[in-house]
């Protein structure tokens, strides 16, 4: 069962290859400068985990395939130019993502800015006019609320910025915790909200479950990111292994020790799956994205 | 007449002002840095120009003024970020916006860069819930459709990535069109289109018209922003006087002398009114744009 979820979240992954690699503007077209960052920056790599669960929720909701791919790229667009922004000289200031040169060191800052920014105006372009989204305008107007909500200064943005503020500075856990509900967590439940919207008759009760599950693997992850920044190093990881650390960055490991850390994964991880229990099997692919979450080793 | 398009104009300015406070996140609400930093950029100044066209062109076809505060804010968000991330140092490195310190001079590069993405994201979140807006959901998808495009790597942001490229080289007048056309033409486009569909029964025929006088005044004003930057002053413009000249940027005097600019733009405006001809009366707070745009001295 879970060598076929494993072999399932493949699928899902060179789907979302596929379908991002279809929707982002061609070098062949002018500016292609531009639009030679903005295809770096997306296809150079990237585990798909927004796009992945996408289909997952599509799947355990029983939507089409085919009304997913919209969504998928729309969250992973918004990822992608918020990493090229992140890893700017003016803020992480990296050098290596995925295991390459960051977007500005490839193709220089103004460009890597630029790139970001038409980036995530195709995000919302692919959630208002993709041909193969669900085709109701109402749920197509909720569903780019839910992206619009989650990308911005309440949601993303906003994390980033709580980040920006907490460099150098004690965090009680509560803090930690509000800065990756904005920062990673809004966009992570985005992407399941995305994929439950796409089944057009989905009840409410199940929302509200697939949300909880949204939040808790959400601070997994963060959680998870955080004890590989200790524990991993530099070639697994992709970025220099110890960055926060070295940036003064609040951590779960130096709140709660590596093990309290770890626990509190675990936790989480529990609590997602409970979430998931009235779903069956159909939410199996939900089910190994949160193992995977707090298992993976990069 | 005159004088009671500019009272027009300067009514339609203060419900912007009040719009777009309206619809900025308080500072209240968390994180109360990036609010600041949004509302600085936004409320700080400017001529409010596209928002402006908006109102105009609603008034033309006859739009309640009610249906179009929502477009009015999306586009004046979209500008506002592109300033942001326009004047950083990575860019234009502008240190004057409005007579004032630009965001990152005053908020610095890390929260200037996260405010302009936030307005980004708050423009789409606009025009796709704005309670404000026309209800039919069919004809929001397209205007978010229109304003991401206009915004994207094939409209401003295009437009921004042609004029990296152009710094220190020698342009034909084609290519410096083809700039602009992208740069500051896509979304002025916008804004009158944005307008225009606010009325739900307006005629593709008068779609395409103001469509015309949008690309022609688009133009115009920039070719006022070359000339400008050549015979102004610091104090009145807001910005360095010959900054253009100093970064070694293309400029329509450079390619046609003042008085070829002069003439280049007194073309444009005479078509720009042509467009407007069968709007009759409606359309004189759009013909008063389009003559301020020509003579304006700031």
């Amino acid at each position: 069962m879970t060598h076929m979820a494993a072999e399932l979240i493949r699928s899902y992954q060179t789907r979302a290859d596929q379908a991002l690699d279809r929707r982002l503007p061609s070098t062949d077209l002018h500016p292609s400068d531009l639009h030679r960052a903005m295809r770096y920056a997306v296809l150079g790599g990237g585990k798909r985990i927004r796009p992945v669960l996408v289909y997952a929720t599509g799947a355990a909701v029983g939507a089409l395939p085919d009304a997913l791919d919209g969504s998928a790229c729309a969250v992973e667009f918004i990822h992608a130019y918020s990493l090229i922004h992140d890893d700017l000289p003016a803020m992480d200031n990296d050098d290596l993502r995925h295991g390459q040169p960051t977007c500005h060191r490839a193709f220089g800052e103004a460009l890597a800015i630029l790139a970001g920014d038409a980036l995530q105006a195709l995000a919302f372009q692919v959630l208002g006019q993709d041909a193969t989204l669900i085709a109701d305008p109402v749920i197509r107007l909720r569903m780019l609320g839910v992206l619009a909500q989650a990308a911005g200064s309440r949601g993303m943005v906003g994390g980033q910025a709580i980040d920006l503020a907490a460099v150098g500075r004690e965090l009680t856990l509560a803090e930690l915790e509000n800065m990756h509900i904005h920062k990673t967590g809004a966009l992570i439940r985005a992407s399941v909200l995305l994929g439950a919207l796409s089944q057009p008759t989905v009840e409410s009760a199940v929302l509200e479950r697939l949300d909880h599950y949204a939040k808790c693997i959400g601070l997994a992850f963060q959680i998870r990111d955080d004890i590989l920044d200790v524990i991993g190093d530099t070639t697994t990881l992709g970025k220099p292994q110890g960055s926060d650390r070295a940036l003064a960055k609040p951590t779960y490991p130096a709140l709660l020790g590596l093990d309290g850390a770890r626990e509190h994964a675990r936790l989480l991880h529990q609590e997602a799956l409970a979430s998931l229990q009235p779903l069956g099997s159909k939410a199996e692919a939900l089910r190994w994205i949160a193992s995977y979450i707090v298992e993976r080793a990069y």
